[in-house]
């Protein structure tokens, strides 16, 4: 039982670390510290849970700076919201550590926090275990009665469309411990930014919508089935970026793109007479937008550049997944 | 990167084990099986959000069975509900496993399902990782406005009250290896009882509640703190079970009832003007209800015994807690 003990005590760490330092919030009636969180959704709006779990070695290799990880556990839960369309409002965190030491968990929480205020989510409870490393987020945000975007709404005809520039850091991730590698790329592996205001925006124009986090091409495959469709996508379309062709070359680009993971874009399809409406809103944005293909009747994907069938080999990242 | 892919991949996981044995309940419009669900509150309800990690070799030992491990990482968290009176209605589950092998996963979703059916919880998402064995799990329920009990809200003079039997869990958990142990003390470790009906009858009656997860004299210490009060406590008058005393003694008995944790008993202090209206509440309960001491207004927790002080050594299972 003795050895159970760890230097840090779970009252101090949560008191230090946690419980005062996460913004106020709509609708946060009990925060921390109770058994259990109590909040208040708006009128009429509906209730939108994700939950996401990263586990050192596996989500992120060993040797990520904390503040990074503290990002990243919240980071992906929020890019789900994002794939929802929906606002986020509230996050609970089970954090588990070999070690409970102040310099980690001050990076950490400087990391969680940092991004918990950019989006104004409250932190409202969780759990501190002594384990393996690793961190489990749940967000609760919320929608208005209706308005969110799901996966199997796809329909032949639709434009297909990706934001910003994956397989950047997929390469991030491969060059972390790597002398003179891009450092913007290694940040868009370390700090990946959910994509929430622009899956908002997005409700009402797109059909169907997802985050990228397996890699392109397996999400858009798990897309195009929950839709019963397939789709004709070209590869020469893909929005490579030019620090990640200068990185590993266009060839190498074009793999890492299709089949890097941790990209946290978001994969969308729009009909054809919502085109104009999308063209309209995506003027404003710095982020790039993409079309790479078009969704047809016929199951599975179908990959071509130049006019020729495009073949690559799918080794995607998955965690059984 | 091949090392990643498990012999079971995530899809096939989640839908042979997870997808479609969930109860249906009552607000769930989307469920598991796209970024994040989408679920509708009561009208004029609260939302009630707790999560609970557990992992082996910390919360469970190793060779725990995998039905009582999906019974636990619920069921510790429905008794968070049930400490503030709460209705259950949602869980997320992240599953962290080293090899995902079908025998333990059907062992592990029926003991996780079983308990949902009995509370009619909706398992609407979550994730599988590989990574270390333990599950985090999330559940969010309601409360009518303003309808649930919160740890600070004990006044002196308020008897201190305790429900079931603290001691039997440790115990069984200590004994789980042995043989001939009993069966009974075993069962109360593995498969708690969220004492949901019980928490909720409470509302309106208790001045403050808790669960007591980490010993009843460590949990004890949290509630009085929480409501800056003190107590004063009869060891004599804790309820131990007749097998705990006969397993392994009357000391030892108090002892392990005192610091045992692992009992997800309701801890909960009653103004003396409402005694009456505990006992009638109470009168038709097959669980015992016992009053175990007084709240006074100096900090800190004084036990005694035949009316003289009673010591015992503070080890209390902590989890860096």
């Amino acid at each position: 039982m003795a050895a159970r003990r760890p230097a840090l005590d779970e009252a101090t760490l949560i008191g230090r670390y946690f419980a005062r330092r996460s913004p106020a919030n709509r609708g946060v009636i009990l925060g921390i510290g109770d058994d259990a969180a109590v909040t208040r959704l708006p009128r009429g709006h509906e209730l939108v849970t994700a939950t996401d779990a990263i586990f050192e070695g596996v989500h992120y290799p060993h040797g990520t700076p904390p503040r990074a990880i503290g990002h990243r556990c919240l980071a992906v839960n929020l890019s789900d919201l994002a794939a929802m369309g929906a606002t986020p409002l509230w996050a609970s965190l089970a954090l588990s550590l070999p070690r409970a030491t102040d310099a980690w968990l001050r990076e950490f929480s400087a990391g969680f926090f940092a991004l918990a205020r950019t989006w104004n989510v409250a932190l409202i409870g969780g759990d501190t275990v002594r384990g393996p490393a690793g961190a489990t987020v749940t967000v609760q945000g919320h929608v208005r009665r209706g308005r969110y975007l799901t996966r199997d709404a796809a329909r032949p005809g639709d434009g297909i469309w990706v934001t910003g520039r994956p397989g950047d850091a997929v390469a991030g991730r491969l060059q972390l411990g790597v002398r003179g590698a891009s450092l913007l790329l290694r940040q868009r592996f370390l700090y990946p930014v959910p994509r929430l205001r622009e899956g908002r925006a997005l409700v009402g124009i797109a059909s169907a919508m997802m985050d990228v986090s397996d890699g392109l091409h397996d999400d858009l495959g798990k897309l195009m089935s929950a839709s019963g469709c397939g789709a004709d996508l070209d590869a020469g379309r893909l929005p490579l970026s030019r620090r990640l062709v200068s990185a590993v070359g266009r060839e190498a680009a074009r793999h890492l793109a299709l089949c890097g993971g941790d990209d946290y874009e978001l994969l969308f399809t729009v009909p054809v007479r919502r085109e104009a409406q999308l063209a309209r809103t995506i003027s404003g944005w710095a982020l790039p937008v993409t079309r790479i293909g078009t969704v047809r009747r016929a199951a599975g994907l179908r990959w071509s550049m130049d006019d020729k069938p495009f073949r690559f080999r799918d080794r995607t990242f998955r965690h059984f997944a």
